[in-house]
């Protein structure tokens, strides 16, 4: 477990022809309402509509280098991560096999269906994530892609494309949010490579908030069952024991209330214009939880991870109405 | 009345420092699905929100440039065009009367308020029409910008821009929304001085369809009421004498449903990962009529006009699933 900056580099090499290079947005009514300067790094553009297409297919790209490509991919859940294993199988014509719960919404299994995966429908998360595991474990030359070193490197080119792009800008902080822990993983291992000064922050909901938990025991603290919050991209029950190791690295996270997530994803939605998933503002959560507190005016880096959601997921975005709250952003206790 | 692409390229050297080049979007899964190749000019992203900037900012210059600014602008709604002036008038620091309905979202007040606005409220849209519209009447160097040259060839440049952006791609068609046809003029002029075998088709909601109506019957029809339409930003009651002369040249007007809109509206959202409002839908609507009676694959252009919107408008887009029924778009009876 030593990733480095070399492993993003040659990650970023693989994955630059072929991914999109997602733009950098600013808003500057948001800007001066803050009086600090915020870099969107803006992965809902990304193919798939999340950074998760950067793990999935530098990982799939190093199996092949390596010549150690599965025979089948196996992957499960309907979020993401799996919609992007089932794009980067499809790119190296990898055979896949998605394990979905059958209430999965119409959308997702088209979604996948377009990408050529063969639906394995079970009742339950649980169902399919045992399916999933014990296919793979039984089967040679069968694999579940997951909480794997070439994810963590390709998830950290994200970072490393960004500051790239913000050569000259003098950021001092960046946030992404934090679920299973790949994507800041990956950022940590990007950020702190370019320039170990550079502060990383994490936004992960209150009421799933495993890995501050994890962060301040010293153990890894896991949920027995999924827990509820609208940010569905990081209901993961735990930080795995590599992930955990690179958290390690992080200067905070900040535990973000279910109305803080629900005012950001509608702001950053109205003010850059994008259609952005509620896991993708956490980040954007912690930033102003941060800034709030800095005495100078600063230049951060914040990840918007994806723009993923169906209809019923934007009713629950837009049922009360809080862009009316702005420019008074103050308006939560912490 | 004869504007010329001469004036929209004039236009575009005024505006094109100031305004943003906005981006061409495609996805590939809607051409793949289609059979075509649709380039998106997205005008959400541009300044206040929409394409209306263009010919706000460009109407300003063009009066500072013949020294005929006026000491204070009047503008009325809260819409999108009235947006634009207030945002071009603090550019030009000249001072601006925003005429609004009391019953105006704050979202839209405090967005008039940020850029420096005066704001009169009254109860009705007649009320602050009339009001508007006396004010610049009764007092001089007082001007209401609204149905004029400046601001069509200001519009003309998002086309004009599209274009130059598109070189190399045969583009056949070219698709816009049609409201009180500002968008189009100067859409037209640009398309067929560029090339004049290019052709232009409108997007118009069927429940507000004064323009099909006006073109088919050759004479101006003009609602007593603003018609009902989720797209508020083509309320328009009419026509003006100046944009029917230029839509003449219009190869066609779709008269589209208030279904066909919620769809498109979610699916380019959801396609493209951008925040986009009903009325900026129209032009993909009238692009997918058309698209579906070709006989050989095309390249056309989509001009997605704005992306401003509250929680309210929100929840009626989401309020139904439309999602689920791609890729099957053949959904409607025309």
């Amino acid at each position: 477990m030593s990733l480095s900056i070399r492993d993003v580099e040659r990650a970023y090499e693989r994955i630059k022809g072929v991914l999109h290079k997602t733009p950098i947005l600013s808003s500057s009514r948001l800007n001066r309402a803050l009086g600090h300067q915020i870099f969107f790094k803006a992965e809902n553009f990304q193919k798939t509509g999340s950074f998760k297409a950067r793990g999935a297919y530098n990982a799939l790209s190093q199996m092949y280098e390596n010549k150690s490509m599965p025979k089948k991919l196996i992957a499960y859940s309907s979020g993401n991560h799996s919609q992007a294993m089932a794009w980067a199988a499809q790119q190296f014509q990898v055979p896949i096999d998605l394990y979905m719960v059958s209430s999965a919404s119409k959308v997702k299994t088209a979604a996948a269906a377009a990408k050529k995966a063969r639906l394995i429908f079970k009742d339950t998360r649980f169902e399919i994530e045992e399916s999933a595991r014990s296919a793979s474990a039984n089967k040679e030359g069968e694999l579940v892609v997951f909480d794997h070193e070439f994810v963590i490197s390709g998830h950290g080119t994200a970072c490393y494309e960004a500051l790239d792009q913000l050569q000259g800008q003098n950021v001092s902080a960046v946030f992404a949010p934090l679920g299973g822990g790949g994507l800041l993983s990956g950022t940590l291992i990007s950020a702190k490579g370019i320039n170990s000064a550079l502060q990383v922050f994490a936004g992960e909901p209150l009421s799933a908030n495993d890995g501050a938990r994890t962060l301040r025991s010293g153990k890894i603290f896991r949920w027995k069952d999924e827990p509820p919050t609208i940010a569905d991209g990081v209901r993961t029950l735990s930080l795995t024991q590599r992930t955990f190791h690179y958290l390690k690295m992080l200067n905070g996270v900040f535990e973000i209330t279910e109305d803080e997530i629900i005012y950001w994803t509608q702001w950053v939605s109205h003010l850059l214009k994008i259609h952005l998933e509620p896991s993708g503002a956490l980040g954007m959560c912690a930033a102003w939880r941060w800034l709030a507190e800095q005495n100078t005016s600063c230049s951060v880096l914040v990840i918007l991870s994806g723009g993923n959601f169906d209809s019923l997921k934007a009713q629950r975005i837009w049922e009360k109405e809080w862009l009316e709250t702005y420019p008074s952003m103050h308006i939560f206790q912490h």
